[in-house]
């Protein structure tokens, strides 16, 4: 099945593979379809620079050529070319937002154009540290700018505090680059001998507060970049397997692997920019588990380096029983043990064939309980996604001004309205996205067990673009955010798992519990709170939320909406669901971590923390 | 698709899905069909008693009842009621063992009838324990052969120990037995207070040394024995989970599910005798795991019982993102952090349709060859292994006296060598053994599929018969062993687990490696060294060995045993294999584990063992 490599063959199937992420006008050139010479060239490069910011917005979500703004006629347009959606006007957008959050476009809250540099600490200097590291000859960097774009992850606070002017506690003192696992051995030794704290950077896409610098450490401060180890190893095609250094973000690897007719699948959706590393480091889910499997699955070698020297399991064999798993001990431990440096995964073909779909259920019950069918029968293709009437709804305010190949949820389902969802009230439908990927047969055979399923439970086929739609959503509602928040609306996302038994109580209790909270905070509108069914398991399925309100007449709003997701969690945990699917806990979970996994658990995360990193020198304090 | 609890049919299934483990003559009938109601009470027993002696051999494998012997016609037969083998006489059996070993039926070795009193060591008392203990009204043995019972596994050098009378080291000093996770936990505290060494005892198969008391362990050593805890505690049908105390065995737990129209899947090859919670502490692999998973991927939740407390999680989410899986640290832990005690596990509906296959190639590497591109297209059956010529050879040597429903290979062959098989040199052939599971319309479409990949590789066909027997001869093979000791012949398997393009080159090289070490060993006659692939992954395979050896001549043969099997296991190290895939380390592979896990993570592991265990009550001392 593997293609030779790098040929135009593996180029269209990666365009269309991550047709859902991004359009075919890129503006590095980089993806677009050229000679195979061109594209090996290309590929070795980042897709992000050293500077981060001469990319990326320093302030908000992703690149700064891509963003969602209100033009002179009083519409929303999506600047850019990047996406499928950009340079598209969506005059639905602006009164979804009017009605939905009352808000207004005379009601600006506008963020500051530039950082603040008052508000950028000096360094904490580590002489000593600082003298080695210059003659080990690595990349640093003590410049404002740079260490304040390695300050955070994507959590509502730390973007509020960003628009503000980048006002934070503490930010890292010096970032490093380095470019081996040599590089960082040096570093790791340098760090344990001058007793500098590490925080290892990836993609920096976390909003679990993994990367807030603890205000309280007195010590240098050193944010580790990993983004300079971004080759593929090798990779091998008879045990399909590749082994890449960790610090390389998701579209590059399956960039990369794409031109040797290859991928891992892995697609969080975060993949735009989150790094290999950082999804072993917190556990990471991806879209299409049910093919190639979350990062445990893929895992088949990982090298760590800690304060007390590397961690490696010394075979590839593809399964052991040789006491409790090491690498099971650093997935998940989010910085705390030490840096991933170089991670080997499963590789497959790329898959003959993709195909979206989507179907329509009279009610969200319906849907879930389609999904039950779908993960007990095991006929659940790549991904399967549902969504609430609100998410359904959502679909309605990007409808695009002029017809074009993309057109809205409504748009495409407005004819089958008339006849086939005649008897659906479109306050209560929802809809499921599919993706099949596999070989032609696999995929023809799965769609027809996939739509008999939904048909069991009143469902009815909505077409192939509407799939595609939601999934291509994906990637751009993270933009959305920056536009609310220009006009007074703040709001943040949120995951669970939970057994099948419980999904439909949590998911109406949680939104219940969003509304009342919303109102004993103060909160003047009512909120927008919705979900969605994202992964389906044996046993379970991932709930992920959506919450967002507008904050005018709010003295301490970011205040306010921490402590209703708090009252959330809560009410997560109260209807049986987990403290997180795959966000992970980071230091926003922190509170609640000891009574997920008992006292005994947490003493045992602990035991390795103090035998690995006595000193603390990965002093993210995550988790613990 | 689940059946009514209790039906007719789905103990028909059972005895269908079992079919390859357990014959219809049951001597206790607690496994033929029979009124719903004499079914449900039957099945709230075991099938082994508290004292295990009045059922299971003392001195070697499996039921008293059940065993290899020579008649006097000088055949060999196997006796008893439990599997389809048994009342069979087999003709051909002594032939091979004369030929391949260079047995006689003129050179016995015979075990000793009885265990030898002088042999059985003085428990060692800890009279404030055992005060304590009888206050709590928990039964407890002192009795002899309780504690010999409960002293060993299954390696080469514990049942030759056994045969010669019982001569061990050190034995548990006495044996209590829980009937619930209180018990437990009274036990673990009574032993933290009075300084009393735990080792937990499930289905005693381990062929690790797990179980072996350390010589220098100077307290008084505990034997907890769980077997008495193996009740379903809750079926859950709406997530297809259960509850399950960990003492439960394999086969009991199989049969109390399948009365309510469910089942694990999980079959390690010790499903007999082997226990739930010893599945847990030591990774253990299901034969079935293509369409199961291994009992990594079975785990919903666990309860574990440690000398700091219980370790368990607050829910049970179907995958989380809440630090290292602390589940993961108790899997492969082998009893050296605390005990288990409660198991959830994901359970299915009983499959609709299971059916055998068999494939002939005309050599070994096409054989291997084919399951690499099975694991590529993923389209594996539940089960497919691949034996080796020396395998198919050995089907021979049980070819029944007289025309029966167990036919061998090479009779159900015989035809089709004529016609399809003429080019295949019987030196070279080799088979595939399938078992497919799932419904009737998936099984069907799987087979096709099998058999088309299979074709690529020279592959024929060879019926649905030559299949069943060929997992059928699984459960059988261990009692063979007893009947080689008779006659000065020795063996044992191991495994390990391996990329695919290392599996050829692993097979020949320790087969080849075997033999030799025979040779400078001073064994007089060629040895049998044979293998099979077992089980198939994206990446690799777990491939098993037979090796055994006629030990005439050799003054201390285990030894020579032992000295052979280290030279393998170094000769699979040095292949690119692993230590184990499933058997686990237990004292057996100790001295590999570091080099296996690095230092790192061997320390990591010993941190976890020192925090959750100080004072090391539970000192089986097995791992580090």
């Amino acid at each position: 099945m593997a293609e030779a490599p790098g040929n135009d063959r593996s180029q269209e199937r990666l365009q269309r593979i991550m047709g859902h992420l991004q359009g075919n006008g890129d503006p590095e050139g980089s993806r677009s379809p050229a000679a195979a010479s061109e594209e090996l060239k290309a590929s070795s490069e980042n897709t992000i620079p050293k500077r981060r910011q001469e990319v990326l917005k320093w302030n908000g979500w992703g690149y700064i050529d891509s963003k969602f703004a209100v033009n002179k006629k009083q519409q929303v347009e999506f600047l850019g070319k990047r996406y499928k959606l950009s340079g598209v006007v969506l005059p639905s957008l602006r009164e979804w937002m009017e009605t939905t959050f009352g808000a207004s476009l005379d009601h600006r809250s506008a963020a500051k154009p530039h950082l603040n540099p008052e508000y950028i600490p000096p360094p904490v200097q580590n002489a000593g540290f600082l003298h080695d590291l210059k003659e080990t000859k690595i990349a640093h960097s003590l410049d404002a700018e740079d260490r304040l774009f390695r300050a955070h992850g994507h959590c509502l606070h730390e973007i509020f505090a960003l628009r503000g002017g980048g006002k934070f506690g503490r930010i890292p003192d010096l970032v490093v680059w380095p470019c081996s696992h040599e590089d960082v051995l040096k570093i790791v030794s340098l760090a344990v001998t001058h007793n500098v704290c590490i925080i290892p950077f990836g993609g920096g896409t976390s909003v679990s507060n993994a990367l807030e610098c603890p205000l309280e450490e007195k010590r240098c401060i050193l944010s580790l970049d990993m983004t300079q180890m971004s080759q593929i190893l090798w990779i091998d095609e008879n045990n399909l397997t590749a082994c890449i250094e960790a610090g390389i973000i998701g579209q590059d690897l399956e960039r990369k692997l794409a031109e040797r007719g290859f991928c891992t699948g892995h697609e969080p959706d975060s993949v735009e920019f989150s790094s290999l590393g950082g999804w072993v480091a917190t556990r990471a889910s991806g879209m299409k588990k049910n093919v190639y499997g979350n990062i445990e699955d893929l895992l088949v070698h990982l090298k760590v380096v800690t304060p007390c020297g590397v961690l490696e399991k010394s075979c590839q064999g593809p399964r052991l029983s040789t006491g409790p798993d090491i690498y099971h001990m650093v997935m998940g431990s989010e910085g705390t043990l030490g840096v991933i440096t170089e991670v080997t995964l499963k590789i497959r073909p790329l898959p003959e064939c993709q195909k979206y779909g989507s179907v329509v259920f009279p009610n969200f019950a319906q849907g879930v309980a389609c999904l039950r069918e779908m993960a007990r029968q095991r006929c659940a293709p790549a991904s399967v996604r549902l969504v609430d009437n609100a998410q359904f709804q959502f679909g309605h305010a990007l409808k695009p001004q002029v017809s074009s190949i993309f057109t809205s949820f409504l748009d495409g389902l407005k004819k089958l309205y008339i006849t086939k969802f005649k008897g659906f009230d479109p306050n209560n439908l929802c809809v499921a996205t599919l993706l099949f990927e596999g070989d032609r047969e696999m995929v023809l055979h799965q769609e027809m067990q996939v739509y008999k399923v939904a048909a069991k439970f009143g469902g009815l086929a909505a077409g192939e673009d509407n799939g595609q739609r939601g999934y291509m959503l994906t990637f751009v509602i993270a933009y959305l955010r920056d536009l609310g928040m220009d006009y007074y609306i703040i709001g943040e996302s949120f995951e669970t798992s939970v057994p099948w038994d419980r999904v439909l109580d949590l998911c109406r209790n949680v939104k219940a519990r969003l509304v009342q909270e919303s109102r004993d905070h103060g909160v003047q509108f009512p909120p927008l709170a919705t979900c969605r069914v994202t992964q389906t398991y044996d046993a379970g399925a991932c709930v992920y939320f959506y919450f967002a309100f507008n904050y005018r007449g709010l003295s301490d709003p970011v205040h306010v909406y921490e402590q209703i997701e708090i009252a959330a969690r809560n009410e997560i945990l109260a209807n049986g669901g987990s403290l997180s699917h795959h966000h992970g806990v980071g230091k926003l979970r922190k509170r609640w971590l000891k009574s997920t996994v008992s006292d005994v658990g947490h003493g045992m995360m602990l035991a390795l923390k103090n035998h690995v990193d006595p000193k603390n020198i990965f002093g993210s304090q995550n988790l613990l």
